[in-house]
């Protein structure tokens, strides 16, 4: 047996999430169909590094998964590639050690957030943006985001149905930043984050930036798992997971 | 009757292009059947600069229609922006002289067209580029673009099914440029393009990037319309149509 890593792409507009499930069309389902096929007909379970949700995108997104025998892994990425649907992509493979688990050896994750701030939804980003049409003070937002910044008991930003129980995470880094004239994009970097947490942070920032929210109130939020404090989950289509680190690769944490 | 002039944005891709057809949706029949609603269910009819075809995009087409009566063009920009679909936008809306016509009035246009040269497609820009995997001589193209700036007939980079006569166009500038690691920026300005023009320029650039055509194809086959000196008509997603200028606004043109 051998395990191998990829990196894989997505447009997450088309499917219901990563994770298989009946009666939906997910990444899990259209990548085990193809590397089945690759493997002679015999089933292939591929592990991520955590689900994405529906409607979510991946740039940088990592997998596991086992073959019974050695492959070539540049002719197994092309077939992989070219035999997935165009809004999936197999960037790298690698072969890795069997010890190796995308999910259980990720040392931390960076996810982008796009907000189009334009008067008029722009018709490009309505797929990979939320939209945003009133007034926004950044500067407040940026001091607001310091409050998310290191190791918290994030269980007010988790939604429900999550398994998780353990729900302290830390965010490395917070950056809210101007692109063009009518995009925010917001990275968070950090250990892990929990269900939707990245979304309910974005949403209440957004409740701070209009003044609908103090500007302490994930402060407040984390200090007394105040729900009241936080804002709505932001749409799924501005998230992006950028990309996954694994251990000695701690250097992109700044 | 007031005449307003219209700047609109659209994502192609729904679309069997602009203008009406039978059994197909368009960006006309979708914005003519609002403006039909906003004027009390009477008939609208707009005048595009010029028509895109099925998949192309525009981020600034220019259009004109005339409605009974005048009105606050914001409130009326903000009525059809809200109405029509999420993949058309209405930037902006101007009362005009009712002499003003976005085709016949038009002075120049800007086309890109974007290239995504990845190893692996990348997903978020499959409907919205061309993607070409083969070796590119960067250099080449743009000296072989240089053939195509200028007045010259440009009969043989005209699609047929054009009814146009006069086939003599002035190519203010091509150029080309690298964006990020993974694609490549064709950008078209001149006082205006023929049917399917500027994707048949990019299918022979890229086929003289890749060394199947001389780099002096653009001049033979200008030369002596000489259709085998010519590449593929490129894919409709690569393009944009990114402005178009009227008298008085050529600074724009470099």
């Amino acid at each position: 047996m051998t395990r191998y890593k990829a990196i894989i792409s997505y447009d997450g507009t088309n499917y219901a999430g990563f994770q298989i499930q009946p009666n939906a069309v997910t990444i899990q389902e259209v990548i085990e169909a193809t590397l089945k096929r690759l493997n002679s007909g015999k089933p292939v379970t591929i592990h991520p590094s955590g689900r994405t949700d529906s409607g979510v995108h991946a740039v940088g997104q990592v997998i596991h998964f086992d073959l019974p025998q050695k492959r070539d892994v540049e002719k197994l990425r092309f077939a992989l590639d070219t035999q997935t649907p165009e809004d999936i992509s197999i960037l790298s493979i690698e072969e890795v050690t069997e010890d190796f688990h995308a999910r259980y050896l990720a040392t931390g994750k960076e996810y982008h957030y796009h907000v189009d701030t334009g008067k008029s939804p722009n018709p490009f980003k309505r797929l990979y943006a939320a939209h945003f049409r009133y007034e926004l003070d950044l500067e407040s937002m940026r001091r607001a985001a310091r409050f998310i910044e290191g190791e918290h008991d994030f269980s007010v930003f988790c939604a429900t149905g999550s398994s998780v129980e353990d729900k302290t995470r830390t965010v490395y880094s917070v950056t809210i930043e101007e692109v063009g004239e009518d995009e925010l994009l917001f990275i968070f970097k950090g250990n892990g984050f929990l269900y939707k947490m990245v979304r309910m942070l974005v949403g209440t920032l957004l409740k701070i930036g209009n003044g609908q929210l103090p500007e302490d109130a994930i402060q407040r939020a984390l200090a007394n798992q105040d729900k009241k404090m936080t804002g709505p989950t932001a749409q799924p289509e501005g998230l992006f997971l950028m990309k996954v680190d694994y251990n000695g690769e701690k250097k992109c944490h700044k």
